[in-house]
């Protein structure tokens, strides 16, 4: 059985200013986390499931803290309008633990306020095999439930890590590409290896301070009218031009 | 001044029903309509616009139907929160007008369900030059005047057409291309002149109708684990890689 304590604890991670305390954000559905404990057991810090899920998955026995509840505890817990079988609390990374790879490029959120963005962009990396996506502070809270479970399971894949992105990306070694109005066609640059792509607000683009740290400058041709593409939309065909080279 | 009955006219072009009857809808805001009547003055069935607005725009007033309005009886008008100056009422594009180009490629979107991705399609399509977009009739409504307003004025140069999607597309001599699982990688493919590329539904894809009316399949190539990619995103891929061509 669930204390109120416990139940008041993980309730509490629904909230942006707790999660970033604890450090633990909650990803929920008998779907992903079946999917979570199976191929990223290491990431989950406590699994509270139902009877009928640890009986499907002999895997979620295996978490060292895990919990069976009822039907009614597990709605008690759930950020879900439905609650669905099982809830499972992970741990952010630490900016810490990045590390840019040798032979893959990593993404970089400057100031990407819409969550639908966020979720989006996230979903997008997944597809393209982006492991690594750093962002700004001020980026949509990508551990925000409703986020969490737009990304459809790729928050498993793709490795988040919040960092002051001018000084970080003045530190690095490897290319750092962004779009930038009269930046090179993307189309005619060939990507290298490695990188870090930097992707602007909606509204703004890269901020200052970050296009100080550009060693790249790349424009998506515009064909038509349109004044802008929204800030997933660019990403998607930076990652299939980096990609489809 | 407006009429009772002029002012309900305008109100229920804010429901489908009466817009699809009277084949007209709303596009709004200062900004919007005035690149309306400086470029697309044909399409303009009547304008409402206040003291001000008329003042700034000349060409306001060689719009054969138009009419000043206080801000009172804007605001009665409007669908908008904040009513920007200007109203106005144009005529939908009747699906007998849609003329297949010879060296252009046409967007065909089946069962496109979510207001945004149609929204956001439409400002792709914009960008990329394409002029023109078939619908499903079971796609969202284009017309809506959160959809007209998301567009951000590309809706003023997509010509949208709304048709039976099978039947059409059975009787076209060009290419017709769409995403299936299995299809020819995308970025293999050579793109002809013109064609028509299909867009499915954001969950099932493209429907089995449909589907039998394709001469080229083609596929985006996954590189990481993501199920799918959501609709607009697709779109951009496509039509970046068939402009970059």
């Amino acid at each position: 059985m669930l204390s109120k304590n416990e139940i008041k604890y993980i309730q509490s991670l629904g909230h942006k200013k707790r999660r970033d305390e604890e450090g633990l954000f909650l990803l929920e559905g008998s779907k992903m986390v079946a999917e979570l404990i199976m191929h990223y057991p290491s990431q989950v810090v406590r699994l509270y499931a139902t009877d009928t899920f640890f009986q499907q998955h002999p895997a979620a026995s295996a978490i060292e803290q895990h919990q069976k509840v009822t039907e009614d505890e597990l709605a008690r817990i759930s950020q879900l309008q439905t609650p669905n079988q099982a809830l499972a609390v992970l741990r952010y990374f630490t900016p810490e633990e990045f590390q840019q790879p040798a032979n893959s490029w990593t993404l970089a959120l400057d100031g990407i306020r819409d969550p639908g963005n966020m979720g989006t962009i996230i979903r997008l990396a997944d597809w393209f095999g982006i492991q690594q996506v750093i962002c700004s502070p001020d980026c949509a809270d990508i551990y925000n439930p409703k986020v969490v479970q737009s990304t459809m399971g790729s928050i498993m894949r793709v490795n988040v890590y919040e960092k002051d992105l001018p000084l970080f990306l003045s530190q690095q070694q490897v290319t750092v590409a962004g779009a930038v109005l009269g930046g090179e066609t993307l189309g005619s640059y060939q990507f290298p290896e490695a990188g870090i792509l930097v992707i602007g607000n909606e509204s703004n683009g890269i901020r200052p301070d970050v296009l100080a740290t550009l060693s790249t400058k790349l424009m998506i041709p515009r064909f038509g009218e349109a004044e802008s593409l929204n800030a997933a939309i660019a990403t998607s065909i930076f990652l299939w031009e980096l990609k489809r080279q």
